[in-house]
């Protein structure tokens, strides 16, 4: 990748000979940019262009250039690549767009080009880009003609689009430091460009926009890796079901289910952002607040009314008060009267007004907050003026002070206002000391702190292993890979193999068999009709529950026979199930096997629980103890979980178990597409799988 | 009002000698600030003060000032409106803080100067105020100086605090207009300013920051007349539990639930915004964009990236996108190769760059987007940019073209890029287009255009009448106001006396009773204790259900007289109540008389649904068909009511009659405190109440 973002001399094929106003010359875009490599247009009627000398060819240049970007018609990108590899020119990028973006013959072009860069060992960036971005080289590939910034922060982009590298000060931060967009993402992708920021020293804030990830098991190890050193954020859209439609066309990148790239995010530490106002202030509060150790606010205001605005935005995001601290309560107190009251939010106006030192009452409670152990980050809500009325206001040297006083780098979020601009730059020069446009925003940005601390500390995860019975398991899993699926008790073995308990049942060929097995269960029980005609049971009046003794399950048989003949005299019943009947709270689990990012096990309550409301979670296997304990945790029907109603709480412990070993189980069996229990009965004594299908790959 | 927000002459009680830095001397700021009218020092020291000459109390005054603005300690505020009063100036502006924001003292202290000005005529604005800005006549009693605005849009704030005033720019939009700080509220109040703002021909929009409400049934009849006219955008604080305990120590007024709140809100057609950012954007949308009559949104951008964005943002604030007209389909494939797609989202970049005509590509889009009558709105990205190279990219006047073209009104949001500063007053200058930081936010500001489309033309409730027993009633009610409570049967008769369907039922004092109630009922029945002994029957086992046949009824009877025995052998069993078992799905109903907005009636599903999730909703009685429906639709569980997983949906005509009966009943007894049906039994046959509790006020 370095070789894209800092070559030394770049070929430009398919660059208009024409510059000035709407050519789009990319020769002239770069040389405005101030790029101060060697630059060589390439262009089949040569001569001049913006000044520089072109080439009928890059087979003409007096050297290999190190990097070469096409913008011709579709059509003849593919013959410009040829020209590239003969030439020896092994980094291109690709503007044109036209390819796998638009229609199926661009799509079969861009899988030409690949095959081809992939042949002639060399790397290609696009189709359908605007390239590179490299502010810390004077270097870009936009055939967009823009200022270049004099600051610019160490934030790196990856996007599958070009318009963020040219937003960079309306949506993100400013500037970006680097920009690369794959584009297409046809050969460079997410993956590279992450290897390449990694360890880029000039990259301390990774940022991707993306719709879809192509290898995502790569992009999952390599991103938990920096995550652990760098923030990275990113902006996934497609996220609405429309969107996800409009993401499809888009780069024809394939969409994964929203959910599942939530998993992914949580399991890998990265910090998610869903709109440009949370990308701003992200990369803000993380560039210039860093990390915030936890969820404990301390608010220092200067009216009332914002200091509750502070805490109403608290509340969802999970950031609480912190007590205040009692040495400070008492501090605050002196020499104001008794009726001013002291508490968190800290309201310093009246302290600051009757008590007659308003710059040395805020400096006293910011110290003492900053110094408290039991304040993680402080939110301050303070004016800025520029009336030479009110200048002991603003209070750039006190929050210097303070800040030296308490020795430490704990987060203060700032909302100033009034005259803000002339004094957002020094309280930002304070470290540790930001300024957010809104006050709500001011809080999100410390929880994006909070977030990021999270992130980088998060726990290794630490996946049990289970012991296996083979010598069941073998003989079902080639009889599933054969039908392509397993119902019933034969799924329910495979469960078992892994040693998920399930409800003691059995098969039964006929009445003969039936009798024989009946003396072995405990009653209640259910009989339901078995086999492949029967997969719609309701259709057949197909389950009989409540059977309470071996007679009454003869009775029963019959009555299953007489259903189906009832609907169709010629269908042969050739088996039944009999189970015990299990009361409990039903659960349902689940694995389905993610095309980007493998196995993903899911658990929710039954019902109308996940059916209706959707409550369901979901996590990347392997899934350790504490993750499956988690999952439960945050469903929102976590109350019935835990017992409630007078109805007392299931057995957790084994359900938790029963999560680790489908775990266990989905990355033991690699060919499984998909496998649900369902439903799982739970009760405070433990918990019994009560029905299961595996499917395979292809079989649906 | 008018005499608070244009007075001739003001005395300035309290105001200190001092002035220049940090003397916070209101004299000063109002001089600064422009005001043209005469000005009053009062100071028991005399003298001059900021160079006007000062008087030791206003019964010294040449005349009568029109206002009089108190900011001395606040021990002597009483003895200076005292002065007022004998001066003859009825209008007083109290600044002082530490009254029913402070302590019990201070709330005593505060009633005193309200029963003064009573007494006296005069009306009093505060206590804890910054009083009235009013930029059309260069008029503040703030004692902070900041700079007059030259440009202030016809927005109007009303707030419970000062500090909306001073951070106009920074929390709501660059200046406003008017703003009335009502402080404490001690005499004026919300409903006052309303009163003033509603013909203000200098306010077209109102904004109303409350942490509480007072005089609720008065607001919600001005705010709901003015808000057919004029937008009333509310922030009211305190929304979580946390900022509600925040906003009760703030300024000591009754904080409400805040989902009673929510219903009065979109009962009066207020527009409510949650944070800084909203509050901005939203004055910014109605201000520039006015309203959108549909949520049809066409989305014509440059980047397909942004365009997903737009759609992502659209979902969750209920807007779609349009169909692409189809004339414009056409026209826009014309000259274009056939790969680049045409839709909506329009990506109007390949068509433009491809085509060779951008800026007329674009126009030529909006034309037709404005003018296709399946377009409600439309929302545009595209780039600003200073560079000479591509001044052709910049569309003002294509812009304007499309607008004088299409011929209507309807609202283009614009999220504009690159080098935005220089352009937003030019695009803004075009009747109905506004631009917004983010793309988010702009969709979002088309939700705003659209909301006050449909609070300005929302329904007028057409609430039923019904007939009332009241030869059954009256006798009920009797005995509900002397007990406090009606339970059981007692509570049903009331339900039954408005024609709502309970489960035939009857009390049976006694074994004989029950004996000749017995063969009336369609079994199975159900068999409960009656009487105020057994208000918690399940820890009494007092309540046999599925009895099958009135011999099985006789045995229940005594089981139940054993129950009680064995739990205290002394309680005699005076009555017990016998219904009709009905199946169907459990439905709550309720009526919550709050304390500012009157009667709530509020529905939910029983069980888990209204308990653990609360998934309720409410409306202010009385209720019409139309909004009873709307309450049954908007509840999380509403699949249930509709039918799901196999199961019917139930009757929902008749539920809906239950909550108009109930709402009707609401305002029919309004001593009724709270009012449960606890549960409804709906079936897809109809509904009937099984229990009911009717408690009134003071009972608890």
């Amino acid at each position: 990748m370095k070789k894209f973002l800092e070559p030394r001399s770049v070929a430009l094929i398919g660059v208009p000979r024409a510059s000035g106003p709407d050519s789009y010359n990319n020769a002239e875009t770069m040389l405005r940019y101030g790029y101060e490599g060697r630059l060589f247009p390439i262009n089949p009627n040569a001569g001049e262009i913006y000044g520089l000398k072109s080439y009928k060819s890059v087979l003409d240049l007096p050297e290999p250039a190190d990097l070469a970007v096409i913008s011709t018609g579709r059509d003849r990108v593919l013959p410009a690549l040829k020209d590239c590899i003969r030439a020896g020119i092994d980094r291109v990028v690709v503007i044109t767009q036209g390819f796998s973006d638009a229609d199926e013959k661009g799509k079969a072009m861009q899988d030409e080009i690949v095959r081809t860069a992939r042949e002639g060992g060399v790397r290609v960036l696009g189709p359908n880009t605007m390239g590179i971005l490299n502010n810390f080289r004077n270097f870009t590939t936009a055939f967009m003609d823009t200022e270049r910034p004099r600051v610019y922060p160490p934030v790196s982009v990856i996007a599958q689009t070009g318009f963020i590298q040219m937003a960079a000060p309306n949506m993100g931060y400013r500037h970006w430091g680097k920009a690369i967009d794959i584009g297409n993402g046809a050969d460079v992708d997410v993956v590279d460009a992450l290897e390449y920021l990694e360890d880029d020293p000039e990259t301390k804030i990774i940022f991707i926009y993306m719709e879809g990830i192509s290898r995502g098991p790569l992009f999952l190890e390599t991103v938990a890796k920096i995550t652990r050193r760098k923030p990275v954020l990113v902006f996934k859209s497609g996220r609405t079901r429309a969107g996800a439609r409009a993401a499809l066309s888009h780069t024809g990148s394939l969409v994964g289910e929203d959910a599942v790239f939530e998993a992914a995010f949580r399991r890998t530490g990265v910090i998610r952002v869903n709109d440009g106002s949370e990308l701003t202030d992200a990369v803000h509060a993380l560039l210039l607040l860093g990390e915030m150790a936890g969820p404990r606010i301390a608010v220092l205001t200067i009216t009332g009314a914002g200091g509750i605005m502070v805490v109403d935005a608290c509340e969802p995001l999970g950031l609480t008060l912190a007590e205040l601290p009692e040495g400070l309560a008492k501090e605050m107190k002196q020499g104001i009267p008794g009726w001013i009251p002291i508490g968190n939010p800290l309201d310093i106006w009246p302290i600051g007004m009757i008590g007659g030192d308003y710059p040395g009452a805020f400096g006293r409670a910011l110290t003492g907050f900053l110094k408290s152990p039991g304040v993680d980050g402080v939110m301050a809500i303070l004016p800025a003026t520029l009336s030479p009325l009110h200048q002991s206001m603003n209070l750039v040297e006190v929050c210097e002070r303070s800040r030296r006083d308490a020795g430490n780098g704990k987060p203060v979020a700032m909302w100033v206002y009034i005259d803000v601009e002339p004094f957002l730059d020094r309280y930002e020069a304070i470290p540790g000391m930001a300024c957010f446009p809104t006050i709500e925003q001011s809080v999100r940005a410390l929880s994006f702190s909070r977030r990021w601390h999270e992130a980088k500390n998060r726990r290794i995860p630490a996946p049990r292993s289970f012991p296996v019975d083979r010598t069941a398991l073998d003989p079902l899993l080639a009889k599933g890979r054969e039908r392509g699926v397993l119902l019933g008790e034969d799924a329910l073995a495979v469960l078992k193999a892994f040693g998920i308990p399930a409800v003691p049942g059995a098969i039964a060929a006929g009445r003969s068999e039936l009798e024989a097995l009946a003396p072995r269960f405990r009653y209640p029980v259910v009989l339901k009709l078995a086999g492949d005609a029967f997969l719609h049971k309701t259709e057949w009046n197909g389950v009989i529950t409540g059977i309470g003794s071996p007679a009454e399950l003869a009775a029963a048989y019959e009555r299953l026979l007489e259903n189906v003949r009832r609907r169709s005299p010629d269908t042969p019943v050739e088996a039944v199930q009999i189970q015990e009947q299990t009361p409990g709270l039903e659960i349902l689990l689940g694995i389905k096997r993610d095309p980007q990012f493998g196995p993903v096990v899911a658990c929710g309550l039954g019902g109308i629980h996940a059916e209706v409301f959707r409550d369901v979670s979901r996590a990347l296997a392997p899934v350790d103890t504490e993750e499956a304990e988690e999952m439960l945790r945050s469903l929102k029907s976590a109350p019935l979980i835990e017992g409630t109603r007078g109805r007392p709480g299931i057995d957790r412990k084994a359900v938790i178990d029963v999560l680790e070993r489908l775990s266990f189980l989905a990355l033991d069996i690699p060919d499984i597409a998909e496998l649900d229990i369902n439903p799982l009965m739970a009760s405070p004594e433990g918990c019994l799988a009560v029905d299961a299908r595996i499917v395979w790959h292809g079989s649906r």
